[in-house]
């Protein structure tokens, strides 16, 4: 039975070029560290791939530092030692959005007691008023904290108002985290013009290979007292541990297609989406598209349609070829309620039934549509008294 | 111009294996996380990748961890925060040898005032009555330290007495991590026989890609508390992050190739190695090799010659095609001492003429005589009184 993949925010599927990168890049022999011809010519790949991860998001080359993938690239971000030149504060709390990625929301190096949760509004968006609020609290206590706030969100792929924050955090002398890892490559993603001080991705979801992400510094006097990973100087001493060359020039290569092509890409997604979304209204009138009042990355849907359980639709749907999600992909292969449906005040029956579908630059209106046929036939299921599962 | 290639320690050629594995897992779309059939897919080349892993070290599947490779390894094996179960006791001391690889002398999440360091011998073994000696004064203080002794050495491949180190370790109350980064693939390396607590992997070492790695207990109620990269429920909460799908299965590939030819492969380079040294010998036999009179790796001579700056040698012979070392990949670009040589007491001006040549499985004698010819040509430049580099 054909397949079809409806799950590009866990994970995107290999675009050629990186695919092309990667396995070239295995081939080279050569540890990166090595002063002879062969690690030179491994070295000359990561530094390649790192220009073109750079120029994705108009960072310099010299402020990318590879690491596993982003949720590393978070933890190496959440550290109380971070500083701008000349002033040595420790930041004394996190300020983390009630809906960022696990790995930004379980604090990193911050103790637990010096994270705070900024809330979210029922549209899916950062609170700013709040985040204001609290700012100037702060900075009467005379604390300049470190905030983090996604840049789109997994789950409903709302875009965050990361333009607006940064002023706001700047203003407060605080400094700026922003995960990137859902927007790069499918909306614009200037370092500068959104304001971040630094910048979490993760080449998987762009359609690089799984395993390697970056952070990345929007200027060079951002130090990081504390490593993650230490012994060895790689990544100019932020990150040690021998690279994993194969990874990162594929990252590379991604990094440099969805450049050229993720304003096209998002035209397309967004038609197909709008298909998916009209469809799904005359299907089921009752349908809730969460975030729908605001600007959305173009491949994402997050949806529940009263009456239907997003476990009992995944394990349907993908028993007819179609990979759908319940939100994000969970880590631990629990099913639990989304945090970020919670943060947007959704009733929890209705957050019960989240379904996130999240298209890509090959998916096709064909398998647009057979997903509204699968639907149907699911739901028809249902309402005839099965699972839906024989269906 | 042909290359030779010697500097396998470093990095080893990626086996065929290794690379059909890793590419067939680049094309395999899905998350491991994620619960329909691609994310399935992905996850079975995981675990069937930590099956393989595990059978080369003889340790069961579910006690091994993957890694971003063998320095993460190290810093996550090495924290106070490490219990058998029943115990909660803190490890208070690290005790690291004096030859460890950086990632380990480091000290990994031990405060630096907590780690000492275990002297080693001239012959380049770990001084196990100096072992003894500080266990017994920190036992009648009542501190259970955490060891940490490598298997064989990177630079000498002088291979260490792990075996009774673990039960002069083990009679103390303490735990004994082992870094078999340059021994696994090359010599016997099971869990149990060489009774290490934790053991540390790297897979390029072996033939697999740069940048996964693995840190494998030899008990699952050895627990560490706190954890390096956190956020995830990976790697049975050990280790957060979407997992290098592409690395593990090239890992897995690899480790399965090596556990199967390990020992046929070293009697092949042990008498490249034999024919490498007596060449040696023979052209220059004010030659000092490094730990020769003690069990080493089958493919590792590090050797001086007085008059022989290495810096010099290793630039002139990659001019002339042969990649060979000056001691570890050094990771910061710059040449320093050998901290390895220093702790053997090996005098600074012979040590800084250490080279390191390192042979593996597709190594030739054509190779071993062109490196030998290679080494005329360069010493010959020397005494005619040239650099070497032009020759």
């Amino acid at each position: 039975m054909a397949r079809a993949y409806f799950d590009w925010n866990a994970t995107a599927p290999l675009r050629p070029e990186a695919g092309a990168a990667a396995v070239a890049a295995l081939r080279v022999v050569g540890n990166p560290s090595s002063i002879h011809a062969e690690g030179r010519a491994a070295r000359r790949l990561v530094e390649e791939a790192r220009e073109k991860v750079a120029d994705l998001v108009a960072a310099e080359p010299g402020c990318v530092i590879f690491t596993s993938g982003g949720t590393e690239a978070n933890v190496l971000a959440l550290t109380p030692m971070v500083e701008l030149d000349g002033r040595n504060a420790t930041r004394e709390r996190l300020l983390a959005s009630a809906i960022e990625h696990p790995s930004v929301r379980s604090g990193g190096r911050f103790a637990p007691e010096r994270v705070e949760e900024v809330p979210v509004r029922a549209d899916g968006k950062v609170d700013l008023a709040a985040l204001e609020r609290r700012l100037a609290v702060l900075e009467r206590e005379g604390i300049a904290p470190l905030v983090s706030i996604m840049h789109a969100n997994n789950e409903t792929g709302v875009i965050q108002p990361v333009v607006e924050a940064s002023a706001i955090v700047h203003a407060a002398g605080g400094l700026l985290h922003v995960d990137a890892v859902q927007s790069a490559g499918r909306i614009a993603c200037d370092i500068n013009v959104l304001g971040a001080d630094l910048l979490t991705l993760s080449a998987h979801k762009l359609g690089g290979p799984k395993g390697v992400g970056a952070l990345v510094r929007r200027e060079r006097r951002l130090h990081f007292a504390a490593r993650v990973i230490t012994g060895g100087g790689q990544e100019r001493g932020f990150r040690a541990g021998t690279e994993n060359v194969a990874g990162i020039a594929g990252f590379g290569a991604a990094a440099a297609t969805v450049h050229r092509v993720f304003a096209e890409e998002g035209e397309y997604t967004a038609a197909l989406r709008r298909r998916f979304e009209v469809g799904l209204k005359s299907i089921a009138p009752d349908a809730v598209i969460f975030g729908a009042e605001v600007d959305r990355l173009p491949n994402t849907t997050l949806f529940a349609v009263p009456g239907v359980k997003a476990e009992t639709a995944v394990i349907a749907l993908d028993l007819d070829g179609m990979a759908v999600s319940s939100g994000a992909a969970c880590s631990s292969g629990k099913v639990a309620p989304s945090h970020v449906l919670a943060a947007m005040r959704v009733a929890t029956p209705l957050a019960g039934g989240a379904i996130r579908v999240s298209l890509g630059p090959t998916t096709t209106e064909t398998e647009v549509d057979s997903l509204l046929g699968a639907w149907i036939k699911f739901t028809g299921a249902l309402h005839r008294g099965g699972s839906g599962i024989a269906a």
